[in-house]
């Protein structure tokens, strides 16, 4: 670490004792459960909180509905309309507390291609590490102990399941401890953000009083590569954009009629490779303007992060790195992803044809301060000559347009970067430090998204980052899973904020 | 037409007078005739001689013998290897000919994807007219009389079975008429065309002396777009390659690690980009190398060929061309063409990750004196930073190199262009002419592939393409199809060539 960033770190993070013996008892507690706890978070699992199976999603619904009824908490359901997963709101308020803290996190997971996974996403599998040869299931159940590097396996495990239960947990710790909260939790459990968390907004306008707090805490998202706790201040922008470039009618013999019929795959190669490089370079003029530079707390924050590019590389098997940056210095910009390439065949299906079509799929990552995308990209593609439609276009517009393009858009939503120096964010960045005992890593800004600004811009209270899932848990893809390690630290850290977060 | 390519065609196409009555006699033989005709397409179009179906394969070549059989030719089947499907060879005999004519064609069929057919590629269907919502099925043993603009629909029909039927029924033609042939016939139909002639060579090679010709006709490909008989001289040459790009081992979060992990999407987009551009230009240097140019007679034949181009812009629904060139000039050049990309997933399926690889599937269509494309394309590659392999890359080979690239030849053939100003040249150009009525076009090279070089390599005889169907006739796609009036003119063709053709 420099200098200069160690001095800005010191002012960020001050240490002050934890209430004594809190750390210990909870773990003791968690020690005296974990099969319990397990056992809590593999029936959570198990339910079939995606947004293809709207009956899981409420069965899920209904499940935390009663366990957090069963803690103590004054509960609501906050509906996001009919037949739709509601929100699922808990209060416990403690007399004298000063400070009101909403601990969000999500119960719904991404949608699943059973064909990929390894077991059934919804039945839980236990696994003796990350799936591969040197991987077995485990009977749990009937295991004398639980080693902290088992995983358990299944859709939503990690994202964000596991926050759920450590929530559940430290307050069953904090119980059984005897101690109070040292502020007001509110807990605010949506079942709509692997589908855009569409109804949001509504929601927290709806019940602005119920959700009045000085704070939100974000349960979503890993920790660091290096399973180091790591808050997160803040998140890039996504939104996303799917281009059709359009060829022949129907597919073409390229014997007859290639180099003289437009290749549709041609064309959209040549966009692509004129809209950024493989360095992850954006090359449309604009794209960047009016990006919010760091603050010299941010630089230095991102300064003081441990180096996790060489393992990464390993572990991914990637021989060089876009740009050759250091990972966090890669995510502080924007970025064009190509997620999905479509156009005619490949392999034993080629045939020597010219395709009809071609599509590129694309999502962005935007930063605070960045112009919106859409008009920056739109008028681009104008200028490059292309004529832009929202339509699958007439046999008529595709004759009467050499450069004809359909786009369709989603929106998502916009970046946010919390101010690292308030007190709130020193006060949650002490109390995780606290509890595992020495600083946690800070970072200013997430690669990943997740809707803050929408918690700050219509609360506008502070938002903060609190993940406690291994980076290695594959959300967001087949087997997912969750390092059992990752679930016993969160379960402390969040009894940690419950009792021991003061400002 | 330009004087100059005017004159040059008048050398080309001398048309004395046809022998007499022929062409009336097969007409009326053949009016008396048509559902027998249709009835014995339909049945070899129903057999499955696609090389998925081996079986189906040897059926269709039983079926041929028998039929050549029936017409008094003298057949072998020429083996090709066990179990595989035969070369049917027939041979008509005529005292005091002075020459010997091989008349190839192909009885396979391109493969099928059932799925994308409007009905059972196996069971030919009669329709009013090209598929669409004018077009109706029709029962043609139920009609009273068959229009020539119906189509007949099924796999292969077009590509070769109609000329194999034309062939057929032009013996029938003659000997019906009491004619003899004017040459000695040699039937040539092969069952591996489709999946690229692997043992073509080793049978041409094995029966050398039964195969002795002055002349190879090629019964494949369709006529001009402008439905005029047309002859091809020539045939670009072919070959494919798949390139396969890699990214991390597994689909990462491009949230947490875009940017930074190398999309492989945006490395294949690079990569055509730098390849050939959208107007048709291929960018690899020395790619085009060695080209022999166009003789003055065969850039006199392109100038005197009709203008297609408007007609297919409607037809193809596209706006523009590659290069903005008349369609036949384009097809003079060598080709590079994409005819298949997959990267990630699209539409609903699109995930917010970095693809794990990207396959970019290619064709070439080469031209005479081209050096070839592997070493140019290989060292092209290595010159850009590419690492290549020819197999699916470790763990450890994707993290040690930078740049990996995965390569799959497939080598194809090479291209050929016959002399049109031979004597046996000149010849099928004046018996073709005076069979139509008036002078054919003449094409010196197709832009698609046909084997040329190997009839012309190892048998020295000149190789001339004899193209009948309908070039609308979607070919290698689904829902093949052949306009009745395209056999009935094939017809007159084959016969005007068994009967009428001298040099």
């Amino acid at each position: 670490m420099k200098k200069a960033a160690a001095a800005v770190m010191a002012l960020l993070i001050a240490l002050p004792v934890q209430a004594a013996g809190l750390k210990d008892q909870v773990r003791a507690w968690r020690q005296g459960h974990e099969a319990a706890i397990v056992g809590e978070l593999s029936d959570l699992t198990a339910l079939r909180s995606v947004a293809a199976d709207p009956a899981g999603l409420l069965a899920t619904a209904d499940h935390l509905e009663a366990q957090l009824k069963a803690r103590g908490l004054t509960v609501k359901r906050l509906s996001t309309g009919e037949g739709k997963p509601p929100v699922i709101y808990g209060e416990l308020l403690t007399k004298g507390a000063k400070r009101t803290v909403v601990f969000y996190a999500h119960y719904d997971g991404q949608p699943v291609t059973p064909s990929q996974w390894a077991s059934d996403p919804f039945v839980p599998v236990m696994r003796t590490g990350i799936l591969g040869p040197a991987a077995t299931d485990v009977d749990w159940r009937k295991a004398p102990a639980l080693n902290p590097e088992w995983r358990l396996y299944g859709r939503a495990v990690s994202d964000d399941k596991t926050s759920i239960v450590a929530a559940l947990a430290a307050l069953d710790a904090l119980k059984a401890s005897g101690r109070k909260p040292s502020i007001n939790i509110k807990i605010f459990w949506e079942g709509q953000e692997e589908a855009g968390s569409t109804d949001l907004a509504a929601v927290i306008k709806a019940n602005a009083a119920l959700l009045k707090a000085d704070l939100w805490l974000i349960g979503d998202a890993p920790v660091s590569q290096t399973r180091q706790m790591q808050l997160y201040f803040g998140a890039r922008g996504t939104g996303s954009l799917e281009i059709t470039v359009y060829g022949p009618l129907k597919p073409l013999h390229d014997g007859h009629y290639g180099n003289w019929v437009p290749n549709p795959a041609v064309m959209a190669a040549e966009l692509i490779a004129q809209m950024r490089d493989s360095d992850g370079r954006i090359l449309i003029p604009g794209f960047a303007d009016g990006v919010r530079p760091l603050t010299p707390a941010e630089q230095a924050a991102i300064d003081a992060l441990p180096p996790v590019e060489g393992d990464l590389k390993q572990q991914f098997g990637i021989g060089r790195s876009e740009g050759g940056q250091r990972l966090v210095d890669s995510l502080m910009r924007p970025a064009l992803n190509i997620r999905g390439l479509r156009a005619g065949q490949v392999g034993d299906q080629a045939a020597n044809a010219i395709p009809s079509e071609a599509v590129v799929s694309i999502d962005f990552r935007t930063v605070p301060g960045q112009a919106p995308v859409r008009p920056i990209l739109e008028a681009w593609l104008k200028a490059k000559g292309w004529t832009l439609v929202d339509h699958d276009p007439t046999p008529a517009e595709r004759t009467a347009n050499p450069r004809l393009i359909r786009l369709a858009w989603e929106d998502g939503y916009p970046a946010w970067r919390t101010d690292m120096t308030l007190d709130a964010s020193k006060a949650v960045i002490a109390s995780t430090s606290r509890t595992v005992g020495k600083p946690v890593l800070i970072l200013p800004m997430m690669g990943a998204s997740v809707p803050m600004y929408l918690f700050a811009d219509l609360t506008g209270a502070p938002v903060i980052g609190l993940p406690i899932v291994n980076h290695d848990n594959s959300q967001h893809a087949a087997n997912e899973n969750l390092r059992l390690q990752n679930l016993w630290d969160g379960i402390e850290v969040y009894a940690g904020l419950f009792a021991d977060l003061n400002w």
